[in-house]
Order: structure tokens, then C-alpha cells, then sequence
């Protein structure tokens, strides 16, 4: 229940924390670092992936499966990727136990069934997938290969919280292979693309799309964009990162086609990908003190029907409205539900219906029955209204849309509250110890970013895609800049 | 292409490891025992995946998702589960791989990375689920806690095959708790229900529903429930299982609640699981010489249209009455292509869609503009036939309901005819070397059942649901019995 639930003002990190375990997201587990995803959070998680597999789909992607395990060489090949990964990796050793003859009982790892290689639990597939892509790809008519898998990875983590960095955790990733440069290219944007549209019209929350710097790519691209949202404490949070590869996969795992020209050329390559971690970044920007907050396009549950009443007679009469008003959302895709239980009361089901965050709350007494009306309650803002039946199927597919409007308003003007420009380094100290977004100037430096990352913890999140060319000096060292950057500390 | 494939008379092993290569359905990884899914594969496991995980929705089942690795001594607290799967473990004895100091660019086992308790790839998930478990269930209220998870497992196989038996599989496993052992009793019948239904009228393939003999039974198990089919060869493929586990995962983990009359009790478990074995079934059940043949309940494709044209101008009439039927058969929620790629020719892309198994291929010519015809050819009996424009998409409809029907009566009529009542032991062992489904009396014992095994290779698939009480004599030792139990060779 909500009382559990650390005030936000109080313990940001904590309030999360309460928050995704009060409202039966997610736990830990007896495995550090591996937690286990509860069904209201699976749900929610299902209809993500339901979303974003219809959009990938759409835009000519198909789904395969590839092997949890890669052979340890296979991470060699390609040096920035070994570097990238090689530290956070569960590794394989053995697949066999044996009975320990010590300890009755007990079970021991049979020394006898050492591999000859180790094989890791991968932490991204590029490595497997590429080494399939040798045998596909020939001729440049075996391109593109535009396909996407859905699965589990793991990377050690040391410091782990639920959804935002957990050593095992679910995600997407995309693998394309092209024929040339501008295809990948624009393959890495459009998805890019895909996921910013996913994030802003279903999850309600406004991104800001841009390229990584070079410290912060990912291990073994040429190119990492990527899409970066606020939390309600001011902090960035990225949510999605599409890479360009260029031809480092395919050299690595030589994977040459011959083009138009009768020429053999290595292929392109992408990657992209998103995580359970936007489970995280869903709760940071939208829910309270009370509990969740879950847009309706994204919600397992839309509407909740709570009868007030006080003996079964009193039950008949408000179920048998409900039940019409249940057929008449349903009709509409409403998803709803009537909670005629009697082992809790009302204000406990309102209570644990919010900790839940149930989009929309419908409340009917004995009054409501004779006037025809029910008390609606949206979960976001928590006004209450009281409503006549006729129409209300259309009423409430109104009042959806309408939360999911709100929801993505108020994060966009929180988060323009919560952005600075900024042009001197004492102000941008200041600033970045209150949070929020900073743009300001850089020189470009590696040095540079390393420097104001050690002095303050805010680290360049992205040079925005819509960044203008705007003659300036560098934030920290006043040399030359011609663009402005977007700072932030993140998760 | 198909004239790669191993006739099914020839060499029905290779013809059956051919056709799923050449289809595009999987292939072997790089990594021992465990397959790529190839596109046409996954969007079949996905067909079946969407419909099953409808099936147990409706049955009042919500996913969710338990971490991949389990620490050994959650293995060593159920004595049965641990004998069971301790010698097919892959083990995860490190997490971190570092430079090799004697290797440059090579990798190694960090063995300062050593976890201090092995973990290993669940190979199913009682065991976690249940530690879970215990602190989900304190009273009645909290029961029954009815979850499914879609997940990757892993078995170390010595011996794999495509699909059938592979280190890595996918799978759905359902773990249910109970307030009574009825309830759990009645649980495990349903779930083997539902697969019955699935494997039936989706598969079209006819199982045979029945228990496991004590030998056969999951381990942890009081009770294995299985379904199983007769592939072609006339051999037996075992393609789900619902297991009653009783209080024995409960009592290892310690997981009591308070009943309605104020008592601590064990709780009661079942669980239950198909996998990507499945499409082992699927294929071995109706595949023939010249490629897949999938029911259409089941198929990614239903329908591909084939121009058959000479120039620009033709393809263009052509494709004029071909979006028009397009437009038709989408509008009935039926899945089609138009093929009118100029790099393959229409006999080769005949054979290519034959070979990946859609349900109906259309071919187009000049003269069917003109007559407004179209030659349609059904995949499972080759048959042709020239329909005319007119309601073609209501005929289209039907001709697929037609095709899933006559393909169940052809396999249900090919089990028919190779399925046998053997009451003496000379008839039992020529008849399993014929290869077939025998009915025939066991006298209940281990004993037997294992040197009829020894001596034949046949096993006991299963005590059919169905079997009647009868009086007979064992068919290996002459002694009584009351009922006719299922052998046969199996997958």
C-alpha cells in the first residue's frame, strides 16, 4: 500500500525503489543483480514490445533467434567491442554437476566437463549474429538483412536498481546489414526515428535525439545516436541507442558480398536497441507519491469499476449497470475491469488502484444508480467528475486520450521548466548541483568532457540532432565552439 | 531449393534435417547444440506463441519473469529435481573476462572473477520460482497464484537436432500454486487440455493424451500428463507436458500458508511446458518431398499471388487484378504477398513457396485477365484449380478452413492406420520394428518396462486418458493387467 512509498521530496532514489516494489513491478531476486519482473510489470513490458514489434514490422523488419551463449573468441575479433564488454561478462565454464561425495546431498561442478572454450552469456549479439551473417550474405541481392531479436542479455553489474541497470535484462536489439554506407546510415536514423515516436506518443515522454560523443559510443560503432528524457528529478535518463557500425562487424567476421559492379565489398551494419530500463524511465517521469502513473496507451488495465455499497441487494442493483457499462467500453477496445470483491473496502481498492495506476477510476454508490451517473476519477491529475451513463463509452475514450495528451504535456513543460542555457562555468557548476538540462558550449575535447565530468558528474548526453550553428566559447576552457551541447547528470 | 532435400523414402532423418535448412527455418550455430531460428522459423514459433498465450490468458494466467541463472543450491533442495538435471547444466563459474597477459588481443578467464557460488542456466525454473514463492503466499487469500513465463532454457544435450532436441530451446513454462491438492489436480488436467486443443486444431496434429509411467515422469514430479503425436515414420514425438508436483517444491522451499480454518499448509504446484519442439512436430507431421506444408492456422503466409507475365505491359494488367484480390483477401484478415520480383521465374518461385509451405499459391497470366480467372493450387494435396475472380475471397477463406481440416484427417487417418493392438510378444517386436503406435498389456512394473526398452527400443509413451479397464496379460511377461498401455519409438 501507498504508505510504504518514500515521499518523492523526501528520497527521490528511495521513492523509486519503494514505488516499483509497493505496486508489484519488479523484485529482487536470490541472484544478485537478476531480478524478477512481476506480471504487472510483464505486462506493461508485453505491451511495449507489442508496440514496438508491430512498428519494426512495419518498416520491413522480421524477428529471429539467436544463441544465448557466444564462444569467447568471437568476442576477440573485434577489439573495441572486447574492451567495451569484456569486464561485465558471465562466462560459461562447465555443463555438468556432480554429486559431491564430501557432502551428502550437495552438488559439486564436475571437473570433467570443462569446455575446451568458454562461452559467455552474451551482453549484445553483434559478435554471433555477424559470424551468421558470413554464411547469408554473397551477393549484394542477399541485402538488406533487416532483422530484429527479442531476448534476454546480461552484463555484470556491480551496482544494480530495478529496470535501470540490472546484470540480467530484456531488451531488443536490431541487426541490419546493407550494401552500402547511406543505406546504413539512414537505417540507424529511421530507427532512431522509430524509437523517439514510441517514446513521445506511448510512453508520454518527450526525448531529445541526438549523437553521442565519442567517449560515450558504444563499443565498437562508428556512430551512437540517441534518444535522452528527463526524470522528475532532473536527471537524463537514455532510453534507446542506435548505432552505425560501418564495416567493422563485417571485417571482423569478413563478411564480403559481391556488389552490382561484380566487386567484393564488406557489407554495413547496424545495431539498435531498447531495454526493459524504459520499464524505468516510464515510472521516473510520470508517477508520484501515491504510485504509478501509467499512460493509457501503455496501461493493462484502463478502467477500474469500484460499487460502493453496503449489502448484496445494493451489489445486484450497481452490477447490473456496471455490467452495461463494461459491454459498452469493451466495444470501444476499453480494456475494464468491475471489482466486486468483499474482502477489501472501497477506499482500499482506490488506494491500491492508484499504487497501480489504473488510468481512469469509476466509482458507483446507490445514488449513482437512481441518477443514472458515476464518479469518474483520472489518475494523473485525480479529478473527479460526476457523469451521466449516455455517451460514456465515448466519454471515457475522450478522457484516455486526453490523459495521454496531459501526460506528455506536463512532462514537456517540466522539462523546459528544467533546461538552461548556459554560458559561464560558475553558473553551470551551479546549475548542474540543482539538476536539469544544460546547453552550453564545448570545444570538442575528449579532455575537456572527461574534466567537467570529474569536476561536476554531468556528462555530454548527446549533441542534439536540432542543435544550431551558433558561433560561442567552451563552457570550460573558452576556446572555440560552434555549436551547443546538451549536459546533463544521468542515470 | 528443393532438390537439395533427401527424399522422406530415402532417409526420412536427413530428409527431415534438409527441410528445415533449405526452408530457412533454422540452422546450427557456431555454438555446440544450440540453432539460429531463422525468420520463417520464428514467425511460425510466434504464431504459436500469440494463439497458446491467448489460451492461457483465457484461462485466468498472467506471465511474468523469473531470471535466467540459478544458484546450485537451489538445484540441491528438491533430491528428485537435482538428479534430474545436474549432469545437463551449463555452469557459470566467473563473471569477468580480462586481456591475456602471454596473448596479445586474446582474452581469459579472470580468475579473480570467481563467484563464490556457481550459478547455473536454468533449465527449467521450479526451483527459483519457488524460492519466489515463499514470499508471495502467506495466506489462502494469496492463492492461486496462477503465472506462465516464455523464456529460453538450456539442457546440455550430448546428441541434438534441429528443433527436437537442442542445448538452447525456447519454451513456455506455467508454475501454478495451489490452496488444495484437487484444485492443483484439476489445474494440471486443464493445461494438458489446452495443449491437446492447440496441438489439434491449430497444429493439426491428433495426440494422444495420457500419464507417464513413474519411470518417465518429470523429475520433482508425482505425476507427468503428456501429449503425444506419430510423425510420419510412424515414430512418437512427446510435445508437452503437465506435471503435478504435489507439495514437494513447497515443502523444499519451505512455502506454508494459513488455510481458511487458520492452519499452516503446504502449498500445492503443478507446472507445465511446451517448446520450440514443436515445430518439430509441425514439420515431421505434414511435411513432404517438395518442402513444408504448414496448416493455415499456423502459417506466416497464407497466400502468395504469382504473376506470370512477359513484359512491363503485361505485369501491369496482371498487377491490376491482383491489388484488387489483394484488397479482397486482407479485408478477411488474410495474409498475402504478391510476388512480382523480375529476378526468379515463376517455376522457381512456385517451388521456392512450396518449399516454405504456404497454405495456397495463385498463379496469374495473361489469359486469366482476360477470362478474370486465377489458377489456384493448395499446397498440402498440389491439387489445381481455375476459380474465377467472382467471391474469390470467400472461396479463398473457405479453401483454408479446408486445407486445416483435411490436413488433421490425414494425419489422424495415418495414425489410424499405423497404430496396433499386439497381445503377443513375437507380433510386439516385429510390429515395433515396423514402426507404429502399439496398444498393448504391461504387467505395471519398472522392471518390465525397461527390458521391453532394452530389447525393442520401444518405450511407454504414455497410460492413455482414454485407456479401458480390460483383462489381459502382460505382452513381455504373461503377467495380468487391466489395461492397454501406449508403446511406440520415439523422438
Amino acid at each position: 500500500m501507498a504508505e510504504k512509498i518514500t515521499k518523492r521530496a523526501i528520497n527521490y532514489s528511495e521513492w523509486y525503489n519503494d514505488l516499483v516494489i509497493q505496486s508489484g513491478l519488479a523484485e529482487n531476486s536470490a541472484v544478485r543483480g537478476c531480478m524478477v519482473i512481476k506480471p504487472h510489470g510483464w505486462a506493461i513490458w508485453e505491451n511495449m514490445k507489442s508496440i514496438l514489434d508491430k512498428k519494426f514490422k512495419d518498416t520491413g523488419h522480421v524477428n529471429a533467434s539467436f544463441p544465448l551463449l557466444i564462444p569467447k573468441s568471437f568476442l576477440e575479433q573485434e577489439e573495441g567491442h572486447a574492451e567495451g564488454f569484456a569486464k561485465e561478462c558471465a562466462v560459461v565454464t562447465h555443463y555438468r554437476l556432480k554429486g559431491n561425495p564430501d557432502k551428502k546431498g550437495k552438488l559439486m561442478v564436475d571437473p570433467e566437463s570443462r569446455l575446451e572454450e568458454e562461452l559467455i552469456i552474451r551482453p549484445t549479439s553483434e559478435t554471433i549474429i555477424w559470424n551468421c551473417y558470413r554464411g547469408w550474405i554473397q551477393s549484394y541481392r542477399d541485402l538488406p538483412i533487416l532483422i530484429n531479436q527479442w531476448a534476454n542479455v546480461m552484463r555484470w553489474e556491480m551496482r544494480t536498481r530495478l529496470f535501470l541497470r540490472t546484470s540480467e535484462f530484456h531488451w531488443q536489439e536490431g541487426h541490419t546489414a546493407h550494401a552500402t554506407q547511406e543505406e546504413a546510415v539512414e537505417e540507424t536514423l529511421k530507427m532512431l526515428d522509430v524509437y523517439a515516436d514510441f517514446m513521445e506518443n506511448y510512453m508520454a515522454v518527450p526525448v531529445i535525439k541526438g549523437v553521442k560523443t565519442a567517449n560515450e559510443r558504444f563499443a565498437g560503432a562508428l556512430d551512437t545516436y540517441c534518444v535522452e528524457a528527463m526524470m522528475q528529478d532532473g536527471k537524463a535518463l537514455q532510453n534507446g541507442t542506435s548505432h552505425f557500425l560501418g564495416q567493422n562487424f563485417a571485417k571482423a567476421f569478413d563478411v564480403k558480398f559481391l556488389n552490382k559492379e561484380g566487386k567484393l565489398e564488406y557489407a554495413w551494419a547496424t545495431s539498435w536497441g531498447v531495454s526493459t530500463r524504459m520499464m524505468g524511465a516510464l515510472i521516473m517521469a510520470h508517477s508520484d507519491d501515491d504510485g504509478l502513473v501509467i499512460p493509457p496507451r501503455l496501461a493493462p488495465l484502463h478502467v477500474v469499476i469500484v460499487p460502493i455499497f453496503k449489502n448484496a441487494e445494493q451489489l445486484a442493483a450497481i452490477s447490473e449497470k456496471a455490467q452495461a457499462i463494461m459491454l459498452e467500453l469493451k466495444s470501444l477496445n476499453i480494456i475494464v475491469k468491475f471489482d466486486d470483491s468483499d474482502t477489501a473496502k472501497p477506499g482500499w481498492k482506490f488506494a491500491e488502484y492508484e499504487l497501480k495506476g489504473v488510468p481512469v477510476r469509476i466509482a458507483m454508490g446507490m445514488r449513482d444508480v437512481e441518477n443514472n451517473t458515476v464518479e469518474i476519477a483520472r489518475r494523473d491529475t485525480k479529478e473527479k467528475t460526476t457523469v451521466a451513463h449516455e455517451n460514456l463509452g465515448l466519454y471515457i475514450q475522450a478522457l484516455l486520450e486526453n490523459i495521454q495528451q496531459s501526460m506528455y504535456d506536463k512532462a514537456l513543460a517540466f522539462r523546459a521548466d528544467n533546461t538552461f542555457v548556459i554560458d559561464t562555468w560558475d553558473e553551470f557548476k551551479t546549475q548542474v548541483e540543482k539538476g536539469g538540462f544544460i546547453y552550453a558550449h564545448w570545444d570538442g575535447t575528449d579532455e575537456t568532457e572527461e574534466k567537467i565530468k570529474e569536476l561536476t558528474k554531468a556528462t555530454i548526453r548527446c549533441i542534439p540532432m536540432d542543435a544550431e550553428e551558433e558561433a560561442g566559447v567552451c563552457v570550460y576552457s573558452g576556446k572555440p565552439s560552434n555549436k551547443r551541447v546538451l549536459f546533463a547528470k544521468a542515470y
